[in-house]
């Protein structure tokens, strides 16, 4: 078959395909991440790429997100596009990680633990009359520290590396120790160093923080953008990507963790340490990330009774899962609650201690899947709700992530202003400023309770009709303009369309429909709820008064409101630091009551009524 | 570089290599098994192949092994030969394994409670109101069996497959259990099958016994020379490579592991099973066979104090060793007792069950290094003498091994007679008849107590005169013609040289040195050993009668010799159908002393006195 030669600009890579390859699994081939919001199947339009050279007629699917401008100008979907001869093509969407992840927290006492221990031993030399074989004298070194000889065992790297490790250092060593398993034997005294990575594996960001085993100091933090976004933006299209796709499971679990290795890699290099001082890694993820990373098949989530393979905190060794850290190390993975309550709720949980307070606590950790959770020490149940991307700017007509560009807050005073993150001109708008919007629409009665944009003539408030001439059309539905085309970066005008507000109501709607359904089951009333802590990305930009205005939180609670950072992250280092703690997140997912929310009788009655708005009377 | 061909004939196998490689590296690209007794050095003559086309002037290390004849007709040490043109290369050593290698032993009594256990359970099919993970069910149908659901541990891989696994099935499924590690779960019931393969690793000789792990029953038995004995006859050679060629431990190790599972595939094959029913292997072996086998260093065991990295007992993942079994399949490598007494001798102390003797027993495993095992329950001591490969025919002038062509009986009577093995023409003898002939020279005063052949006008016993037309001379030393070269299948004669007699000397000198060194420390006269043991393959060949004329064996004890059979081997298969057994393993390696021969005060006195023969008065 023919191979042509493919130019991505601006990353200057070439590689060649054969015919017929799309630019998406071209993309893939060189190793380049690019976004697919709905997995590369044509629907969203996202995943806009400009031809410069060798461009082909658009296919129909296409043609249905192209203009008739962009055609001409050789934007083309990279998922559609055949590759028919050689090209070169333009990435417009390449983030280098220049858009806002949450990655610091509240900071948390913890009492640190280890769960790794480096014990420095001196072993007795040989002689002709003690010929004890070298594992039996480290394992006698060990026994007077305080480990029994016959419960020790070895790991072959360790058992391989013996004679050279012990006669290195003169019979001077520091083992390295997990529960009752030698995992690695160094020469010398190594006990002043012992580093970590905590993990937030989320569906579309994945964060690391390094940190002293010791101290719980923080020396870096390394973020990337999933790479398994390019199958798929969110939970339901990884699932089915995994069960489709040939390898699917192995080229999402690959994905995952060169990721993970990378930011390891990154961490180490910004604090300039070696990796091979690395000895622990903790992971949070969502169920579906969690059997992703460990390599297990996510099916079963999908469908109901949505069980998951495997829900116990895990302990593997790192070699097993190709994480590239000291060739002892070990990856500690947080519980899984429930097929859609995973381990990054758990780690929300631990990282808020909820499970222990004698009063009512409100969590809510708003991504493209949310998680709710509500109770105190006596009794807490947790569910979880498929937002869907919207509130991360995805399938609104001009949504972005939390990137430079994105207008991320937006104020009605005498006239409208907002903020652009990167103080640069806009290109679109980012979910908590979509959520500004309607909730100030809301206010002025522009939007009415059912979710439609009035038009000019029907507005009562005397304050709305400073806005009317923002109320425009936008391809025959009503639409609410930001900016106009020549104010914005993209030459296009950034607005809330009425189709963006029913993605809204719908994923508020779930939401809302979760802590409803939470508080009916645990038999609580919205007062006696006395904190509401917002975890997650975009929990910690949106505006809390917004976000009770839309409903996505009730009004009552509007003071109750504290923004705890990415809870998850902080959980998953507070596992990392502690051994105690991590076996605490265990008790966590067995204490933890799980509602499916999709299956409960009310929840079409629920999710129709909270999907509304309320309006001021 | 220019690259040359090379054709191996009569194995008709071609490869090109670079200028300057020679035969013996060829020979190892190619993948063709060798014999090099002294690692490939140019000093034993042993590697002779004839090069049909594109013969060289022989090197001058090569024209000390080879005469005229041979010159011309092509004949050259493959080890020394390096490749300057295309050529040909006929093997002259290629052992299909027609030599005898001793696999069979007493049958012994074992109670079966295998390692491994077979765990069929039905797992509770997951209901919307019970949203237990996959794993968290196989736990709890397991603690229905009496297991502890928070001691288990299952591996990665099973965690991977258990979703497909549990549906495919219906939720009926077989857990493969090692004490609390649930190593693999299978759909449907498969208890049905388990099986296992107890291997002897030799240096010389690699022995596999597939067995039923239910009934014990040998399903076939598969064997090799130990490929490694290209790097080196004996174990000092070995570690000699191991020490000083780059990545010599890895060549040594993989050679094994590669051995191991070409004979797991044939004996499976001659069994017709497949290998994924094989879920243990055992592996007896002696000190540095069982390092290179794991993998870790034996250079401690070669130099004082003779140290061994691991003695102990040991369960290792087949996959983390490479060995191609089930994917949950474990290896039990059996403990070692010291540096140079292996895990072959505690397999022969536990298949004999001196242990639990009331009465002392005398245990010796005669191979290219020997082990020798005394006492009783008691109280019991081992050593190890460095035979050399006298024994098995290697650095005997007309030596082999025991295939096809070897003499190995030699009787005095009217006239001398032999048997050949295979019954064709003899081409040379083993170790047996090496025996034979100088018991029956001693017992006639051909040869003295010092060792040397008479000549003719000496002798004084009538019967000897018989065969003093056997007394010749070869390059200038003493020798006892046993077939005239016109009666060889080689056309040159086979005889015994005044050196061969040094040899066996020596052997015989280390051996015997070790029996009295170990009496002398336990404080035993002769007339307490009961019993005399004779394992492994020449001890189980050789006339019980002619190792006590020539001192191997006290005469006294001759009466008490029993032949044991491959007893490190059936010690092998013991503890691999019982765990309690492997066990006792452990035990036997720490309750048998040691005693390092070459350091104890009177081992020169005694090893000069021992390397003596007793003559008839």
């Amino acid at each position: 078959m023919a191979s042509h030669k493919v130019q991505f600009q601006p990353n200057n890579v070439e590689i060649a395909v054969q015919s017929g390859t799309t630019i998406m699994e071209a993309l893939d081939e060189a190793k380049i991440y690019y976004d697919f919001p709905c997995g590369g199947i044509g629907k969203c339009g996202k995943c806009k790429v400009k031809v410069l050279k060798g461009a082909q007629k658009p296919t129909s699917k296409e043609e249905k997100h192209l203009d008739e401008k962009e055609i001409e100008e050789g934007i083309r979907l990279a998922c559609m596009t055949e590759i028919q001869n050689d090209i070169t093509v333009e990435l417009l969407n390449v983030r280098k990680m220049e858009h806002n992840i949450l990655i610091t927290s509240e900071e948390k006492a913890v009492k640190i633990e280890p769960h790794i221990k480096k014990v420095p031993i001196e072993i007795e030399r040989p002689l002709l009359g003690d010929q004890r074989s070298d594992l039996h004298r480290v394992k006698d070194s060990l026994s007077r520290k305080g480990y029994r000889h016959d419960d020790l065992k070895a790991s072959l790297t360790v058992m391989q590396k013996l004679p050279e490790t012990l006669r290195h250092s003169g019979f001077k060593a520091t083992a390295v120790m997990y529960e009752n398993e030698i995992m690695e034997i160094e020469s010398g005294d190594t006990t002043k160093t012992m580093l970590g990575v905590a993990f937030d594996i989320g569906t579309t960001t994945i964060v690391g923080y390094l940190l002293d085993l010791y101290t719980g100091e923080e020396l870096a933090i390394a973020s990337t953008l999933n790479p398994q976004t390019k199958y798929g933006a969110d939970v339901i299209s990884r699932i089915n990507f995994a069960n489709n796709e040939e390898d699917g499971i192995k080229k999402l679990h690959d994905a995952v963790i060169e990721a993970i290795n990378k930011l390891i890699g990154e961490a180490c290099d910004k604090a300039s340490v070696k990796r091979s001082s690395v000895y622990g890694v903790s992971i949070a993820a969502n169920t579906t990330m969690h059997h992703l990373f460990i390599g297990t098949s996510p099916k079963n989530i999908g469908i109901s009774p949505y069980v998951s393979s495997v829900s116990e905190p895990l302990a593997i060794d790192a070699k097993e899962l190709g994480i590239d850290i000291n060739t002892g190390g070990k990856i500690f993975v947080l519980p899984n609650i429930a097929g859609f309550v995973g381990a990054d709720t758990s780690a929300v949980i631990l990282s808020t201690e909820m499970y222990k307070s004698d009063v009512v606590k409100l969590a809510i950790d708003i991504g493209t899947n949310g998680e709710i959770a509500l109770g105190s020490k006596e009794k807490m149940f947790a569910c979880s709700a498929a937002a869907g991307p919207a509130f991360e700017g995805a399938q609104i007509s001009s949504g972005m992530r939390g990137a430079a560009g994105a207008i991320d807050h937006v104020y009605f005073k005498d006239k409208l202003e907002y903020t652009v993150i990167g103080d640069v001109k806009p290109i679109g708008i980012c979910g908590s400023a979509l959520l500004d919007v309607v909730a100030g629409l809301i206010e002025l009665g522009i939007v009415d309770k059912r979710g439609r944009i009035l038009s000019p003539d029907k507005l009562t408030n005397p304050e709305a009709l400073k806005f009317k001439d923002n109320i425009t059309e936008h391809e025959g539905q009503a639409a609410f303009l930001l900016a106009d085309k020549n104010k914005t970066g993209s030459g296009k005008a950034v607005m809330v369309t009425q189709s963006d507000i029913r993605e809204l109501q719908l994923a508020k709607g779930a939401m809302a429909t979760g802590v409803k359904v939470l508080m009916e089951v645990l038999n609580i009333q919205v007062d006696e709820i006395k904190e509401v802590l917002l975890a997650g990305a975009f929990g910690n930009y949106l505006t809390p008064h917004s976000a009770c205005v839309i409903g996505l939180i009730p009004m009552e609670l509007e003071s109750k409101i504290k923004m705890v950072g990415n809870a998850a992250g902080t959980g998953s280092r507070i596992a990392l630091l502690s051994a105690g703690e991590f076996l605490k997140a265990g008790e966590i997912a067995e204490f933890v009551g799980f509602v499916e929310l999709g299956s409960h009788p009310k929840f079409n009655s629920y999710f129709g009524e909270c999907s509304y708005f309320k309006v001021p009377r």
